[in-house]
């Protein structure tokens, strides 16, 4: 049967990690954007960056802007591949199978 | 944006939506099978089956064949139309909506 991926599947991690895919490689977004786009509090998408970040699927990127502290953040290849396998997952479990 | 269904999101219930959705209205699948299925332990499935009867999605039909107690479950219209819902969702939070 097909697996779900548990990191993944979070409604928050799902859209965040679906948001980051539609990126070409090595794009990043503001978090600030990401965090507005999800309609989530700073702390709690910080939370679910994190768990992503540790299991290798986003790089968080902080840097200074004209002295002003910004994070980015974009997939990984390995955060690619295993979101195409949990959509690829989901689409089977869909279907009833 | 895209609402998910909570109740529905979690993967038991989802594989047990979509398992109940693709069978004719009316039609029943027996609790074994669907623990079977779903390879998950009696009282983890018993759980996520309140759960959807809770919100109104599926039907439990508890009957005796030959004196044994047998428990049977279908989707409501309610469940279906949900589950439908969510997947709407579930389409367009993948493509980055």
């Amino acid at each position: 049967m097909a697996e779900l991926n548990e990191i993944i599947h979070q409604p928050i991690r799902l859209r965040t990690m679906a948001a980051l895919v539609t990126l070409e490689p090595n794009e990043e977004v503001d978090f600030t954007y990401l965090r507005k786009l999800l309609d989530v509090t700073d702390g709690n998408l910080g939370a679910h960056l994190r768990k992503l970040e540790e299991a290798g699927y986003i790089f968080i990127n902080k840097v200074f802007v004209e002295r002003m502290p910004r994070t980015y953040v974009s997939a990984t290849a390995a955060g690619r591949k295993a979101f195409i396998e949990h959509v690829t997952a989901l689409e089977l479990i869909l279907k009833g199978k």
